[in-house]
């Protein structure tokens, strides 16, 4: 293998969170050194050439649990696969025939799993906090939030700023635009507290149903147009409108959206020419994006699926050392 | 690792079952050395400090089929914890979604499964007897009865026995109390079989509708009033109220079962100063147990679920490769 | 272990496809490569006596998908199986909780897995042809079909035919019936392809609104009655009456049916002595098959399921390694 276990280094001294429930409470450097690791884990394992040596068994023996009360294909499987790649047993535990339906407490089926030696635990939740609750009862095991309502979703925006750094090789100065659902979207708010610690200017864009105006305070700048901000964008981050956290439809019709929003080769051609288009996906090809642009050479979306495997063993990784300082 | 394979040592002679189905069958010196087994993996293995040595790959090359027919969250994760600390390979069989919906028998569904190369399987059906009728129809494969109806539930009451011999340091002469729904418990049958061959004195308590009489004949005393008997209880096993399992409320309300039978702080006054309380759980908070007991000095609900890995552990290991001794 | 990665030796320069689409397209002597790969792994892989020697890392450090759009349990957990005896990770992605349910195209999510940096995919899905599109789109990365709609299932051809000719040595000049639900049956049409190609006679036999006459051109002969051709025929394979798959009963009667192509003890004794049966399960017991059949002596039904992880393996092995000629 290119990289092993000796040769990786131990973790670093710097981080000592035993919990990554948000960006919001992470500060810049926190941020970059996540950052930093990831790009390690992508370069060095990831991209191994002989295919044989995309694994680092840097947490062997450690068992992590995936704690999902909400449908997740990409966001579990990227979890898992990071686990598995560090070398940890990762169990699925299926919450719609839990125990739960028994009347369990949320609390006491995680510290029931907790008592048969779990070492970290990776939860989604439709409760905004959740995830900070059970860092505050669950001892000796680490907290990693995957979505915890229209809260937060670090790892996801910690995947989009990776895309953004390893193209722009930083983020500082950049413009980055929210496009799309800000009002539902946990990933926006992780987004704008991560690019604004590293720098960036962000715009949050789209139909005024669908911005909050809370967010004016986190110094983020509005528009409704997307046509007027294309020239003075570097990155386009396209939210998918959320069918299915909608009670009521936000706009007239999804044919009225694209033609206001839907990111396509003419808007693409009003752009700077190095722009970037990421999207958190699952993509809504023909509303959020059209097939041309999300196929084409601006657009990052696979490869922001690659960074998020990354981004994931960079969490486990640091997170899980971090609260076991007396492993080896 | 503080425990090798090497270090370990191999099976113990004296154990020669190849099934594990229930505990009425066993001798008091095989409930003995399950249990011994079950401390050693715990304290050897399972409280390893340094996070990392929290395996031993004794059943390294073996694979382990989950075949749980009802749900199940503790039992079905503590049996796949416990498979892969053990070194192997645990699949997950999703009976909902089997071939059984085509029409197939489950002798059909079990022999396929085994001609698949399996050296465990791990069953829980709604039928009593299940697990018997496979360990007959599977050759070279051992079967662990993991809940078999109304019938036995063997690993559970292997674990409310480890864990009160834990805290005792014995279980003859104690007198341990079962209380609530003993009509519908596996579990209380299973620990009357093992509680009673190791010398313990059983008490069998709740309202009549739900204490079978049937159950006379095994030796055990009877209480309709829970604060009749608090001062002479060594150990409360508080069984959860299984209204999944129940046609007719057996009680006017859960209010007045509460009031009757919940252990409660006004109650836990008048027990013996080291009395243990046990529940198998899912817990119903303010039903059986009030959140003060559970969570109080007294319990050992969670302490339960750690012993419940170690116990399966234990029973893994003894039984495959009690059935196979041309292997290494 | 009685092999290791070093006796194994270096994957068959001979084989050079990185996917498993169908029969239809493979030659004979591919065909017969996979053959002679699987009989390997089942001798030297599976049947170790000492059961701790059933895995070899051949595939370790590469990530096998499971991606299951229509219910399985025998040939998910086969390949599941194979693929873990050969080292790899598997990773089941349940399609029923999946983004698709979002609106995401199946290329989508395909991509979306790929982009985890994922070796193999094995899909189950009801539309024929969509293994075929998927390892158009899918670079670097090994398609397995496990059955696309009513079209090709090759692995269960491949361990039919691998039964046959582990009982008779060959598949050249042997006479072999498929019997049943010709026209629903992806297992008939890899089968034909298959035995063809190595020489064998195929008949199909069914009532008419069974057997698709588009057959006709592959060359493999027609009968409406079983008792016709009892005496002639080496190999029986019975195919399962798929009730789901039947928009329209195509026979009065299950009970009719039965009478006239269930393969009884008396239809049993008008055969040749050492006629082969076998049947791709799950069976339906007194429809296809009597009991007294499936369990006797010329059944070969649970030794097909023991080639499948065989056959699986051998296909893992040699599309992973023949897609990734840069690896060690």
């Amino acid at each position: 293998m290119s990289a092993s276990t000796e040769t990786w280094g131990a973790p670093p001294a710097e981080w000592t969170r035993s919990h990554l429930l948000g960006l919001e409470t992470l500060s810049k450097e926190e941020i970059t050194l996540l950052l930093d690791t990831a790009e390690r884990f992508r370069t060095e394992i990831l991209e191994d050439p002989r295919g044989t040596g995309r694994k680092i068994p840097l947490l062997a023996g450690r068992t992590i649990v995936n704690l999902f009360f909400e449908n997740s294909t990409r966001t579990k499987t990227s979890f898992g696969l990071a686990g598995r790649r560090l070398g940890a047993d990762v169990v699925e535990f299926a919450a719609a025939t839990s125990s739960l339906s028994k009347g369990e407490t949320i609390i006491d089926t995680a510290q029931n799993i907790l008592a048969m030696g779990v070492d970290g635990v990776v939860i989604r939740h439709s409760c905004p906090g959740t995830p900070h609750i059970l860092s505050k009862r669950l001892e000796h095991c680490s907290v990693l939030n995957a979505g915890d309502g229209t809260h937060e979703h670090p790892t996801q925006a910690l995947l989009d700023i990776l895309t953004i750094r390893r193209r722009f090789g930083r983020i500082e100065g950049l413009t980055v635009a929210l496009v799309g659902d800000i009002a539902h979207s946990r990933t926006a708010r992780s987004d704008i507290y991560g690019l604004k610690k590293l720098g960036a200017k962000v715009i949050v864009c789209g139909p005024s149903t669908l911005v909050s105006q809370g967010w004016r305070e986190l110094g983020v700048e509005y528009s409704y147009s997307l046509d007027a901000i294309l020239p003075r964008v570097d990155v386009f981050n396209l939210l998918r409108i959320q069918f299915e956290r909608q009670v009521v439809r936000p706009f007239p019709s999804i044919r009225e959206y694209a033609l206001l929003y839907a990111m396509n080769a003419q808007r693409l051609a009003a752009c700077k020419k190095d722009v970037l288009i990421i999207a958190p996906g699952p993509i809504n090809r023909g509303v959020e994006i059209t097939p041309e642009v999300a196929d084409g050479p601006q657009s990052a979306i696979l490869d922001q699926v690659t960074n998020g495997v990354a981004v994931r063993m960079a969490a486990l990784w640091l997170t899980l050392t971090a609260g076991q300082k007396n492993s080896k």
